[in-house]
């Protein structure tokens, strides 16, 4: 027993009590005779008093301990007369009788603490010393708190959680597999899973009527912020249900967590948006709704006005800025330079203030009377000291996709995207199909299991890509947090989608011929749900990244540099599992 | 929503009710003008009624239903007249009013039953159908149940479950890495996780103090009965700890588990054995204490009397078994047999009966007085109706294992290994080193990272052989269920580890550099444990095997028949991770 207590847990009650504390020196201070030292740990900080009057060679010891020394310290607790409200042990300090060294310490690459001087290359190689600071070790204790809760409440829902295995079967739909040479079976491959969706579309096959996991899953892709090769899912099935059963028993836990980890309460009903609607009003399937400004389509009132721009577009369309009339010129070029970055890709930008009088200054005045700018205010429905954006295009969806980027961009600007406020919505209604340039035939928006609406079934014939889903996502913020689908549980309803999908019935076979021969044993109508642990956990804390809500995160090569991972192999593996390297010409 | 209650929970409370259940058709028969349905889900069975009085169409349609059939049956709860006192549903039926086939089934290539005609290589290729079977799923509902328990223990005292990378470096040390080649880094590898060790210690390092994680782990070594190339671990850590706290934290855990799950209270400590004791009474570091049956040493009585073999041996040992001397000489052929098969590999094997009268007769009587084997007698506190049973040969530890296996199977055959028992143990103070003949060196029986007692230290340099370790192994009736150390927490301690286990500075560093880089800046004392969850399940569930509570297991060859993995890439990926194949000449 090196304590008896954390450097977290004494109060002003605990006075006079010998106790021992053991953690790390976060600082150290001489004043006078008497020499400080605040001891943490993940439970808090603690001061330790040494007095040279009292112990000189205990004093001379605690002076030479340096920053992230490990000690033990014996001694007694005792009020402070200098108390520190901000410090939930800041009414007491321990009078120090006893000090031991149980590990020195380096002088450390940067400093520890929420505000540091480490870069993030320097942080991520001794990633061991940035968890120590308090601002990263909260996320991982959220991280804790939440997948607790969420075990919590899947099990009093009657969810079993399932292990399925990570040695799986490589499927090229989809994203690239990482895969795993056998060396009992040389030659072969497994793949770690993309996500275990056949696998619990099998155990409800199995009759496990309700399935979850917290699982890793994995993605060779290249990566962005908000990528890593490997992430959690939070992932759901269930038997003998509706879309309606599976959102609203979601939404229940959506908003259970919202009260156990963030304290807020959502009374409503999550807003149910159709996946058009979405597009047409935020240009994004995933709307951040913690503000309005929402999208008005101008071509009735803009088109034919002898502005060419206008006249060749094929979508027109603008938000509507309250207050920031009073932009300058300066700050519009800024705007006008954002939507034209090659990421975003608009060829321009329009503007107009609305006036303290009603009246409304374009940038596009020449073209327009105003007249034709009042119907526009009025589409909008701006007053005085607005600012309204307009952009346009000759591909509509394209043009709102860069119209949602210059919203969100005005969010920011104005100070609309509050971390602390949560706007929740479920996205429904997806198109069953979109087509792929790339590969020239219609691809799974979601995955190939997913049912179409009862509905538009009759349109898997003729009109695939009128055909919408039963799927839905549940987004947050503009962050889609998790999605699903209620499954086609009819072999021959599954087989026509891969057919529609371009495989031949072979390749469907070879691929997912496990499932559908599942599928003829008695499978149960099914659907369920994934959620992104790491996306929603770096909500809850306000993250921007997923990166600082996972232990040991890898870089945008995928490299661990504190492992060092990945690395070459000795010739000895490669020659256990019959592989060659195959360098190919830069 | 298909159902308003599942099959599992109507009663006689509830007659009267107008009900919609959904289900698989577990088996139908006709009688008189009745047919009944026992419609199973995952919570229970329930009967169908229908009448063909009163609704000769539908009752048509039930007629035609096959096994497995997925059905949703609208109906009445009515009382029974012949109630099923088995089945928790069997006071009531329902009269069925309305009947849907919601997917038909194919038959099924096995009876969906606990007896089931199905043999091991069908069930595993169906497992999905295996998986329906109650005596199955039992086990996965028994491992929910129990990660359950394990999370809400360990969070309540302290724990922070952290997810720790499955894409890691490779180490050579230990056994065999399965590993994942990385596109973005041509020509090097990821490893997958044989445990979180390392990781879980810089996790120490970074203070987080109490980390668990259950978590999947990965060895690619040739396969038995009870292995897997992915298993589960109940992985634990703890900062600021010496062996009695961790022993006395698990062991806490252990019993609120049996207690749990298994409804068994354990009260009194468990025996802490040091693994030289274990190994001298039993032959093994995992003892099976349901039984006693101790080895019993009779170099002094047995040898130099004449007998060659023994007086050549190295060790001459056996065990009484109570009662058995009635034991036939075929049945005592049978264990000469058992014994002397190459697994086990003893030369033979000598037997004596203490007869009603109290004198014993041997197998070697030609060589032995009465008078010595009386003295043999005592030794084993023998009686009248006993059966001795003697293995020799020339190496001490070989010779206690071969008795080892005849003890256990002795419990086998006097019924003494019940599995509704549970005996357990922690064995402690194990060795540091073990030698091994292949590599010619030693070897870490724990890992390398694991402290050698403070009083054995000095030994390091003069005797590494005899130097004990703060090591301790968690065992079960005969089963190793959890295991763990005190660790290393100084970077010249590890090294001088490294440097008896054979490592140059040099390959210690580009192994375990990050480990040891990190225990410069501050690494607490700790040390830990990790638990085999799928031991612990198995042990539980009164399974032989760990296979049967996985939801998906490999067979022998590591493959999974089912998705038919592994298997052969396209050429299109190989190219991209920029490898060949190179097979070897068999």
């Amino acid at each position: 027993m090196y304590r008896t207590n954390t450097c977290g847990e004494l109060r002003l009650a605990d006075a006079g009590k010998e106790v021992t504390l053991a953690g790390w020196v976060q600082r150290s201070r001489k004043m006078g005779g008497m020499t400080f030292i605040d001891l943490r740990d993940r439970y808090g900080l603690t001061q330790i008093v040494f007095n040279n009057a009292d112990n000189a060679e205990l004093c001379e010891q605690a002076n030479h301990l340096g920053r992230e020394y490990v000690v033990q310290v014996t001694g007694t607790v005792a009020e402070r007369s200098a108390k520190n409200p901000a410090l939930p042990t800041g009414d007491i300090e321990i009078i120090a009788g006893a000090l031991k060294v149980l590990n020195p310490s380096e002088v450390p690459p940067f400093t520890i603490e929420d505000e540091t001087d480490g870069g993030d290359d320097l942080r991520m190689k001794f990633r061991y010393l940035d968890l120590r600071r308090p601002c990263v070790r909260k996320n991982l204790e959220l991280r804790h708190k939440m997948t607790m809760e969420v075990r919590r409440y899947l099990d009093s829902k009657g969810f079993l959680e399932i292990e399925t295995p990570m040695l799986v079967g490589s499927t090229p739909e989809g994203a690239r597999d990482f895969v795993v040479p056998s060396r009992m079976n040389p030659g072969q491959f497994y793949a770690l899973p993309q996500s275990p969706q056949t696998l619990k579309q099998l155990l409800m096959v199995s009759g496990m009527d309700r399935y979850f996991q917290i699982v890793k899953c994995f993605r060779d892709e290249d990566l962005r912020a908000d990528r890593q090769p490997e992430f959690t899912q939070i992932d759901c099935e269930m038997s003998y249900v509706s879309q309606e059963d599976v959102i609203s028993l979601f939404e229940g836990m959506a908003k259970h967590l919202f009260k156990e980890l963030r304290g807020v309460e959502i009374t409503e009903p999550f807003i149910r948006m159709p996946w058009a609607d979405a597009m047409r009003l935020y240009g994004s399937d995933k709307p951040d709704l913690r503000f309005g400004m929402e999208f008005v389509e101008l071509m009735d009132i803009m088109k034919g006005h002898g502005f060419g721009v206008f006249d060749s577009a094929e979508y027109i369309g603008g938000i509507c800025a309250k207050g920031a009339a009073s932009y300058t010129r300066k700050q519009l070029d800024q705007l006008t330079d954002f939507v034209k970055r090659p990421q975003i890709g608009a060829k321009g930008m329009v503007y107009a203030r609305v006036e303290d009088d009603g009246s409304v200054k374009s940038s596009v005045d020449k073209f327009y009377t105003q007249e034709v700018l009042q119907q526009m205010k009025q589409a909008f429905q701006a007053e005085p000291g607005d600012l309204i954006l307009i952009l346009s295009g000759d591909d509509a969806m394209k043009t709102r996709k860069q119209l949602c980027e210059l919203r969100l961009e005005m969010g920011n600007r104005l100070g609309l995207r509050d971390k602390n406020k949560f706007a929740c919505l479920w996205v429904v209604d997806f198109p069953m199909f979109e087509w792929s340039e790339e590969e020239q035939r219609l691809m799974a928006m979601h995955h190939p299991f997913t049912h179409p609406k009862d509905e538009d079934i009759p349109l898997l014939d003729t009109k695939p890509e009128e055909v919408r889903a039963d799927a839905y996502d549940m987004v947050v913020n503009g962050v889609e947090v998790g999605g699903g689908s209620i499954r086609i549980h009819d072999s021959a309803l599954q087989a026509k989608m891969f057919e529609i999908l371009g495989f031949t019935p072979e390749k469907a076979q070879e691929q997912f011929g496990f499932l559908m021969n599942a599928f003829k044993y008695g499978a149960p109508p099914h659907g369920g749900l994934a959620y992104g642990l790491d996306r929603w956990v770096s909500l809850f804390a306000g993250l921007d990244s997923i990166r600082d809500c996972m232990a040991f995160p890898k870089n945008n090569s995928g490299r661990d540099v504190m492992l060092e991972a990945p690395s070459a192999l000795d010739q000895k593996q490669l020659d256990e599992l019959q592989l060659a390297l195959d360098p190919k010409e830069k």
